[in-house]
């Protein structure tokens, strides 16, 4: 008896089509993150900082990724690059081929950088690939740091975790340092920038890690 | 040709087991929430801060949904109620399955009310009924107002939701009134309590609303 595994499935499928996708941004030589985070941690206010700050140095597109609404695209849209907005209508991440269904509406010969703000969640959108780079979070400290002993997978898939609203800590019963050490206790290898998206504070550093990623602007 | 929608099939599986579960807990006369929220937004301690309140009034037991780690059960144990650690192990929700799974380990018969904490996830858990008489959620201020609009499936299956960490209002630029209205856009008939479950404030009005849920307690 052959037994199909429709969880296996669904995945290999979408690893196919995420490679392809690969296999475009690499021909245009474009770095591509998939930004992941739980609800209301900072991504699109992260995002709009990001393209504040390197818009002049390269060449950014969003590709906005929600269950419904297109309030964050439009947020992104005030800032003059290029976006799309994905609803999913249910689904609780972005995969390869919703991604592949954007392209026709950015012009990847324009762009550096692309980035992919997953649905908010911390559990599905680790599973599936979207032809990304790299993977990257957002953790609120507000959410606390019990997250990466709770939600391991995501942690040990993201290359980079940024801990954001870290104006807030005065006002919470936690220290900041062990957002960092919990990171590293699932992911050694983590490399982790302590940032406010409200007041600016340590983004210096991801804006840094950002330019040695990109490489050589195709602006530039 | 017949075509078996796989997702609508796993649904209704999940429906079937659910009815069987909520006429098991009709039987005990249990009163059964199915409590969801993003990672982080305060469920544990909300459990906490009740259990404190209402434990000598009902009989109150516990499970906990996570992906890994027992953390969560572990804080719900100190308070000497019955507690049982479901690890999903990758799901990103609880189902019927798995709350039938953990009977065997809670003694119904002891109970007035049950209370099951879903998997921190603004998406998935609001599609899977669990057996419950009503889901409840919780919405940290700091998410932002935005999340009804984005998330609307899980405001509108909730009969109550809880704005927390309202201590946090004054270091967010943020109104708190913009919650009530945003959770009332999407779901007119929703309860809003606006509570902080680290100062108390607030909190009278869940337990009353409890009280009045829960009826006669076995216990009196």
């Amino acid at each position: 008896m052959k037994t199909i595994s429709v969880v296996r499935n669904v995945l290999e499928a979408n690893d196919r089509i995420a490679e392809m996708n690969r296999t475009l941004f690499d021909e245009h030589g474009l770095f591509v993150i998939n930004l992941m985070s739980s609800p209301g941690a900072g991504k699109t206010t992260l995002l709009e900082k990001t393209i504040d700050a390197l818009k002049d140095e390269m060449g950014i597109g969003v590709i906005e990724g929600d269950i419904q609404s297109s309030q964050d695209a439009e947020r992104i849209a005030q800032k003059d690059v290029q976006v799309v907005q994905i609803n999913t209508g249910g689904a609780c991440h972005l995969d390869g081929n919703m991604i592949r269904d954007a392209f026709d509406s950015l012009d990847l010969s324009l762009l550096d950088l692309l980035v992919v703000e997953n649905v908010g969640n911390l559990v599905c959108p680790a599973e599936f690939k979207v032809g990304e780079d790299v993977k990257i979070m957002i953790l609120s400290v507000t959410e606390g740091e019990d997250k990466p002993a709770k939600y391991p997978l995501m942690f040990r898939e993201s290359e980079v975790l940024l801990v954001n609203k870290i104006d807030l800590i005065p006002h919470l019963d936690i220290h900041l340092e062990d957002f960092r050490t919990a990171a590293l206790s699932v992911h050694p290898e983590i490399t982790v920038f302590e940032v406010s998206t409200k007041t600016g504070e340590g983004l210096e550093g991801w804006f840094d890690w950002l330019r040695s990623r990109v490489g050589t602007p195709r602006a530039s």
